[in-house]
């Protein structure tokens, strides 16, 4: 099997065994050097935000010392939900290797594949509401323009 | 204006003027009472998962001791990108309220609309790719088997 998918595994094992969280373990690889891990602790550090993805884009980003990772793959034990596909895309990771798919992280009882049908503007239109866009406007052109910021 | 919703444009204010990221803030209330704020941090923090939602769930999470974010509220500038969308959704908030819609967020620069494209079936497709699922199949059965896990 692929050695950086068995490195997700294993981390995850290490995380499922340690009662962190679910079994999800992710591996982000730079011209074939490990520069970040990182396993699923949504239990232990009680933040539902600290999935196997997240918890690898933030070492490497650490250790590479930028929030853009382009050139950048990442390996991980179950198909990204929502919330980890977009950190990687705003990461710029490049390919994403996964072994469950979303089917099967729903069988081991998680709302993946829920989140990603709450994602369609429907959906979200039932849940997120619009409110003072006039003076959230007014703060958008302040940003707009401030000409020496950092764009990502 | 909503009280919560100009707490917010603070929380965003503060962050454009320390050259800390986009001009996102987020404040999250329970009961009436703010349990979380917290502004984008992903240039200061060299982290793209730093958004204003993703660190006023840290903040609410540690304040009241739980992932499980239920009966809460999110306030934030901006309509949540895929990835805070999702992460609101892992925390069990119940309502949101943005101030400027996701086209603005593209008119000053972000990729949040293209982003929400991206989590169609078809897209992703092009992008994540299945490896060693039989093996990965494995440890989500060893996970399955954990009779006194945590859910979330």
């Amino acid at each position: 099997m692929n050695k950086y998918m068995k490195m997700a595994i294993n981390e995850a094992r290490k995380g499922i065994r340690n009662g962190h969280g679910g079994p999800f373990g992710a591996v982000i690889v730079k011209d074939g050097v490990v520069v970040g891990k990182g396993h699923n602790q949504v239990v232990k550090n009680n933040d539902p935000t600290c999935h196997g993805e997240i918890m690898a884009i933030h070492k490497a980003c650490k250790k590479l010392g930028t929030f853009d990772l382009s050139g950048c793959e990442l390996y991980t034990t179950g198909e990204p939900c929502p919330m980890c596909m977009s950190a990687i895309l705003w990461a710029n990771i490049e390919k994403v290797y996964y072994g469950c798919n979303i089917l099967d992280t729903e069988d081991i009882g998680f709302r993946d594949k829920k989140f990603y049908e709450m994602q369609q503007i429907d959906a979200r239109k039932a849940f997120v509401h619009e409110l003072d866009r006039k003076q959230c406007l007014k703060l958008y052109g302040e940003y707009k323009r401030i000409t020496d910021k950092v764009n990502y």
